[in-house]
């Protein structure tokens, strides 16, 4: 059975080097599905002044959808069936998911653990005790298949639901000590990858992945990290995108306790077991996902820009990242119609996209 | 020389026992004078429909002034002269301290410093450097000379300024091996008791030495303390005093940790080192103090009750603790009638004052 025209159409936008989540959620709401704005995009990069960006190849998606599937695991798209709902109200959620082992698990409270590599052994096995405290209260545990920390939690919750997120692809294993690991949290948990499968891990895989985690879960839980740690900055996501944020202390003689005391100075909530997680989280647990609008099947009002528009935020958009919102208020052009302009630019490679929803010119 | 009689009458009515900070703040108060409120008891307390309470003897207050001239320290009267503002803020502050040694210290920022009697190695060390820290910094390091995080306090910071408040008499120590460390912070520091000389330290003096601690400090910082110990409650009236509360984490797997820990998650600032101490202190060492009406030169507005009152009021009071507030509010009389109604059942025996402003009739 082929695979379904619109799951490649998606992919060769989501496989192309230029094309990111939030270009990605406008071409489709602009055009209504993946195919259109293939269509779409030569005429849009033209306007732009630039030539379209080269999109993935048909056969080069129909490869992965194949080695996904021998590989036991299946896709899911943002907007579409069993997508954590959770990780679909980020403004970057990754606009795919390959993942492999139990879907349910992406439907109850989860919790991210997370944590020091190099963690010690008494952090390492409260961290397992305190996964398995949550599991039995019917927490999920999130975390991302590395040394230390994460490893523990893991194992602590694998009898009672534990989602391992890793940076490469799915049938990658890293660091290779966690073979065994990842195999069981595949067969008896959730393993859910970003990148195709076949892709080794590299430096920049690891921050989408801390994205991934803290975009999924409930609230994030770190213990033992260093300060300026990759487990810090995915505490941070989880502060951005509103869930909890929540540290075990250590006393400040000990090194390795300094990234958490500062995050509780910071204003995460201290915990020592699993009856300060449910407590912490419990007003987050309960409440309705945030909708984003990710209904594709009709195209979003026409919003075709003229020259006119076209100059108007071309003279705006500088080397300094500035907000699309400031665009919209200095240029008093209507909305949907800078974003068509900063569209047809992007395409043409003429526009970067920042963090905080800014723009700049491409450098 | 003789001693100021104003001085032997204030102490005639502090040592009694039926007269706390209350009863004699209001009696000073309502008659401007310690002898006059000695004069007036007789009165009050018939009105009270009982017998006047049994004042301490004059010859008694003399040998205790006599006795607190010999070891060099001296009296310090609430509302008068050296009396540390801060401390003076209390509603129930001593009314009268005896201190021996740098009185200077009084008037400058100072922190408590408390924690458990059988603290760690690591705890104490840390204490003391941290009180090192604090005191290089010119705040002074208030404790109260017990074993463990309190002498390892006063030892931190001894070149730098340090108080020492003790439960028993000034000339008393306990425990018996801080023989030299009480001698060392009254020759170099400041110590500090409420009790007359030669007072065995009993166990009700030590939450009365943990308020004066928090009271004197613009802050009180824990280290290490167990649940339910005296160092909570030393945090717990520094909250109620509307001073910084401060807390050093621990792993939760350490249970010398948990106290403070749940500290922390109670509200207190974690802090790891003098920086973070002068950072939550730094908007309260400031602050102008709450001045309280501390001028009894001139008598209150006269208050006397009548028979009407006393009826009313007595109707109200039972076994269970009610605000002076509520009674004001049912009786409908005004709040110094009331008050002086309360002055005469307590000086009969036959009201018992609670903590919070709530009175009851005598158990």
């Amino acid at each position: 059975m082929p695979p379904p025209a619109d799951h490649v159409a998606r992919l060769r936008l989501i496989r192309s080097d230029n094309i990111g989540p939030v270009t990605y959620f406008q071409l489709l709401a602009r055009f209504g599905s993946a195919q259109a704005a293939i269509d779409a995009i030569p005429d849009l990069a033209a306007r732009g002044g630039g030539r379209a960006p080269r999109l993935a190849a048909k056969a080069e998606i129909e490869r992965e959808i194949a080695e996904v599937a021998r590989l036991g695991a299946r896709h899911l798209f943002l907007g579409q069936g069993l997508y954590p709902p959770l990780l679909a109200e980020l403004e970057t959620a990754p606009p795919a998911l390959i993942v492999k082992g139990d879907l349910t698990l992406l439907d109850r409270t989860s919790v991210a653990l997370v944590g020091a590599r190099n963690a010690s052994a008494a952090a390492c096995r409260f961290a397992r005790q305190l996964a398995q405290a949550m599991g039995a209260a019917g927490i999920v545990v999130v975390s991302g298949l590395a040394r230390g920390v994460d490893s523990a939690g893991h194992d602590g919750a694998l009898d009672t639901g534990t989602i391992g997120v890793i940076a490469g692809g799915i049938d990658v294993v890293y660091p290779p000590e966690n073979v065994e690991r990842q195999r069981a949290v595949a067969e008896r948990g959730l393993l859910v990858a970003e990148q195709p499968p076949g892709v080794e891990p590299r430096a920049r895989h690891f921050p989408y992945r801390n994205r991934i985690i803290a975009g999924l879960t409930h609230g994030t839980i770190v213990v033992e990290a260093a300060p300026k740690s990759g487990s810090l900055i995915t505490a941070r996501h989880a502060a951005e995108f509103g869930r909890e944020v929540m540290a075990v202390p250590g006393s400040p003689l000990d090194p390795r306790a300094q990234g958490c005391n500062q995050l509780i100075r910071d204003g995460a909530t201290l915990v020592q077991n699993a009856d300060d997680v449910i407590e912490a989280i419990s007003p987050l647990s309960g409440r309705p996902f945030r909708q984003r609008e990710l209904d594709y099947a009709a195209p979003g009002p026409s919003a075709d820009a003229d020259e006119g528009a076209r100059r108007v935020v071309g003279d705006l958009l500088g080397p300094t990242p500035v907000p699309v919102d400031e665009l919209v208020r200095q240029s008093g052009l209507p909305p949907a119609t800078v974003q068509t302009v900063l569209l047809e630019l992007e395409l043409a490679g003429k526009l970067e996209r920042h963090a905080g929803g800014r723009v700049s010119v491409a450098s």
